[in-house]
């Protein structure tokens, strides 16, 4: 039987990162540690998918900036976004001359482009990478569910898809945190069909890949400073906490998730964030922050992602949830 | 300046694979060469979508089963398709209880999935990895072009979208073909914008990776028996033999393209196949074989992939294209 978690023996770090936010982001927590924040979520574009496209290529820029690398320092770019055929991700790439792997785990799209970045530096590949993602609420909207302009009424289970993006320099060497290993999910469906209530959908993934790296690295949540959720929202944390108190590990102590802590809890959000963005922002400024002075020093990244597309759900299909873990230390 | 070569030490091997085929697929030489061949494109469901899946589904348990291995001894399903979101794959892996990581290059993703799958066995992570892909002609034409019902006119540039899927079990033992490194590719656009002319669209990709690979190892095309293009078609493929030769490097006797040699050529296919299954099908039938029998020795397995949507050509965009090789020895 293998193990689903896997350890990088020479612990790359996370060397630098750079993170963008829009307008509503910024009202929160994020706002005071997003390198750049919006003042028009529309970014100088004319589209929305133009306008979430150079969020991305903007972070990957700053991160390798903030690194003080240059371009051809960086030895391959891991990117992914919610956009079909991850457009955001293929054209921001196009403006960069490092190449690149386009990978796709819905809103745990961030916990994946890090493991698989790591798992190049870790074999002794490349001395620098970039995993990066993104979202943009009116893109997401636009393409998941209706035109912003039909106005539609959001039902209370529902979640608002970050605009944002985040972008991580790993590293062979520098003094940031290290990424010390990673728990790779399985797909886990619940059979939830509710396409707005996508925290439901992902918790039941979300307690499998925690459970099993615990019972894996034989640790506690308590070994842990904090164990970070994607984009569960506030009803998909607390199933979370139910399904992982029902099997034994309590982690109701250190637990939080980005989708709750994104936002300044106004009325129209409901369960709080979602998107590849949301996990990445957060990881970017707030989390980054925190690690790089040692006021949280072992966290446990896990990301979330609800694997559906308009087809399969218009084909009667519930939604396939995956989760991966990626433990990182200050 | 960081290679885009990278070189596996451990030369993880494919220890077996396994195929599926459409039944135009059938009828050229691939048809003796598939492990299944489909009576019916609809292959028992009611969907073409859900047909796509359980071609994906079947390869990859294929795969395995050849390999003689179970389920439980494979460490990571690395997969990617074309639907939108993927989830040909996304659906495929949640019928293994196996950790999966989802990929997206388009056409070029059997490449991507093959040289991820050998990092993490090279790094040392899991004992085996299955790498797999495929497609769906009537799938893609719905979701990319127009509605089949339409019997839209195809111009004489286009291609036809490969209905089938291969899987590659790599494994760190065995006696298979060695995957010995991979030259990962850089977004390349040379400003085509028509959606019907892929070949045209992807073979400055294919040049410009390939001429990196022999840079970086100071290889020429003659230390290998047969470097194989993904899905350029006979157009895309006489501009890649161009391109490289203005550069000094002349493939033009070892080169064939999994596109050219897919179909038995009539003439509807023009220019010939496409699609992510279409590189994934030919290596994981009729390369897989000749390489087993030592009739070709060191192949140079070279995908492409146009990494637009309808969004991005919607909004008027060009179309970038990525390469990636992968070298095989047997």
């Amino acid at each position: 039987m293998n193990s689903q978690t896997i350890v990088f023996k020479s612990q790359p770090r996370i060397k630098a990162v750079s993170s963008i936010c829009g307008t509503k982001e910024s009202e929160g927590i994020i706002g005071k540690y997003a390198e750049t924040v919006l003042s028009d979520d529309m970014f100088g574009e004319e589209t929305y998918e133009k306008a979430e496209r150079k969020m991305l290529t903007n972070v990957i820029e700053g991160a390798i900036k903030n690194g003080g690398l240059k371009r051809r320092d960086v030895g391959v770019l891991v990117l992914g976004d919610l956009l079909d055929q991850i457009i955001s991700s293929s054209f921001a790439a196009r403006e960069f001359d490092i190449p690149f792997l386009g990978v796709y785990g819905a809103c745990s799209t961030m916990a994946e482009a890090l493991a698989v970045s790591a798992a190049f530096l870790d074999g002794g590949h490349f001395e620098s990478t970039v995993a990066a993602t993104g979202s943009h609420f009116a893109s997401a909207e636009r393409q998941y569910r209706y035109p912003l302009e039909l106005g539609c009424i959001r039902p209370p289970q529902a979640q608002w898809t970050v605009t944002g993006a985040g972008a991580a320099l790993l590293s062979r060497e520098g003094d940031g945190p290290r990424v010390t290993g990673a728990t790779l999910g399985k797909v886990v469906d619940f059979g939830v069909t509710d396409v707005n209530n996508m925290g439901a959908a992902m918790a039941p993934a979300a307690a499998d890949t925690l459970l099993a790296h615990f019972r894996e690295t034989r640790k506690s949540p308590e070994d842990y400073d904090l164990i970070v959720t994607g984009d569960l929202g506030a009803l998909g944390s607390r199933i979370l906490k139910d399904l992982t108190w029902e099997k034994g590990v309590d982690i109701s102590h250190n637990h939080t998730d980005c989708g709750e802590i994104v936002y300044k809890v106004i009325e129209d959000e409901y369960q709080g964030g979602s998107g590849a963005g949301c996990s990445a922002l957060v990881l970017c400024s707030y989390l980054y922050e925190k690690m790089k002075r040692k006021e949280l020093k072992r966290v446990l990244f896990t990301a979330t992602g609800a694997l559906l597309s308009t087809v399969s759900s218009g084909q009667g299909e519930s939604i396939p949830c995956i989760a991966h873990c990626v433990s990182l230390e200050a």
